[in-house]
């Protein structure tokens, strides 16, 4: 744990953004603060648990609480103070955060996957794209709502670009060092889904179905 | 296993009532003998299987398969007899049951987690809540009711308060038999929840949004 | 991997049929060719992977990508060609090759039980069942559908009887090869329900409630 490190602290923020969500998906529920919370915590943990169990090795909250500690503050401050957030600049916010999340934990899982060899090519994309959204697929299974893979939204399409990418990337650019390559990867799903939230981008049409 | 073991005894009791609501639950979905059967074991062994997922352990029904006799006959009953069991008596009984087996399954958890030396203290509290509530989730996702998280009745504050006293009680008390913190644990956890139960107490108005 | 392996190819024909079922269960809802994909994939694999995490074994897909490409495939096809599918013929032919792809897992998930000797006898059948469903009630859960084990088709009756059959068999013929017993049994499920599909058989009385 490396409170001077920027990745961690990006990956923070992306569980911040998790838990947030998943609170302010709930609320209109009529959940209680505890309710709240466990949902919060399940969904900011939630994809990347089940990474750890394919993957068999020891969960990664195990090792580092704070991941537990910040999803659990940013439940109880998204719970008494949802009137804030559900504002229309600060749910914004809150879908750029998302991004940043998603972002992170699709190219640390995807790295994760990499470094044990598992099943490579495929094992990464796949658990990739399993972590980030993981947990929102849980939120939205657990509270009842359409899950966002239903959604007509630009989130898978980002996603499986972006891990595709990487893995492009490291494999024809052996030489560069992969924190960069990881860095960029990260940025530019960013990219696209922050621009897919700013302009409010759909699915290209050839992805639909005429109907 | 001990069959003149209490707590076993306690936990089996747990299992039934969690079979049961289980079964109760589904039938008005018009469900048949199997899938009755099928949801009543899921949601009687589901928490348990993955608290031991996470915490990369044997099922704990791998090693005593009488937590699966007990659940499937248990189901089977309360398929056939359930005109009696949605009689309010019985109801209430078998909400006292699923107090009996939440109480249970949550320091029994937190006592394997703490065993493990689980990401402490985090762990413990998590998994123990994981496992209480994870088999009423999964009940209720797969027939489709709204999750009992997302419900006013005051069901995750026992268990949370019951688990964060366990470690506290452990910590203060190291010369106090583990046995003796455990029991009286499980008594308070139950006995919170069979006041709400009995008394129809509700979440307290700070917990709840005023909306 | 044996190409020449008819049970392989079987294997992979309910894959096929999985991974078809699932997109054509989303796409009333609107999903786009990403989401359809990442549907298709878990419905899958999700069952055989909830088993391999039970028994706490690498999962089946990590050793043999075709598991992945073949579910990735036939989910597009099944987007783009979804008009075709949804006609009725096509429909039944998907039912049955269902039909062969839950016979298959049942059979194959109950051995690898058998083979790493777990949780005897109880063990085989349960995560025979749990492979055969898991994939579907997840794709239900997901797409907020009503479980298939909510509907009244006989579904989960022939795969119980199936497995508890298969061990049976195995128990009382030690002669006779596995691999004749495997496949008896694969073509016996598949016969019960393959006869339930073309009568439209229903669950028998005394299996259901009389309401």
């Amino acid at each position: 744990m490396d409170f001077n490190d920027f990745p961690y602290f990006l990956g923070m923020a992306g569980t911040v953004a998790f838990a947030v969500t998943a609170v302010l998906a709930v609320i209109p529920k009529g959940i209680d603060l505890f309710g709240a919370c466990v949902m919060g915590i399940i969904t900011a943990i939630g994809g990347g648990t089940i990474r750890d169990m394919i993957l068999d090795v020891e969960v990664f909250w195990a090792k580092d609480l704070n991941y537990i500690w910040v999803s659990l503050i940013a439940s109880i401050i998204a719970f008494y103070g949802n009137r804030l957030m559900t504002g229309k600049k600060t749910y914004k916010l809150m879908l750029y955060l998302d991004a940043v999340g998603i972002s992170m934990f699709l190219i640390q899982s995807a790295r994760k996957a990499i470094d044990l060899d598992f099943a490579m090519p495929v094992g990464p994309v796949l658990l990739g794209v399993i972590t980030a959204i993981g947990g929102g697929v849980t939120r939205d299974v657990i509270a009842g709502n359409p899950s966002l893979l239903m959604k007509k939204e630009l989130y898978a399409v980002p996603l499986t670009f972006g891990v595709v990418l990487y893995l492009f990337l490291l494999q024809l650019f052996p030489e560069v060092p992969p924190t960069i390559i990881s860095t960029s990867c990260i940025f530019i799903t960013f990219l696209i889904r922050a621009s897919a939230i700013h302009w409010n981008l759909q699915v290209p049409k050839w992805m639909l179905l005429r109907q």
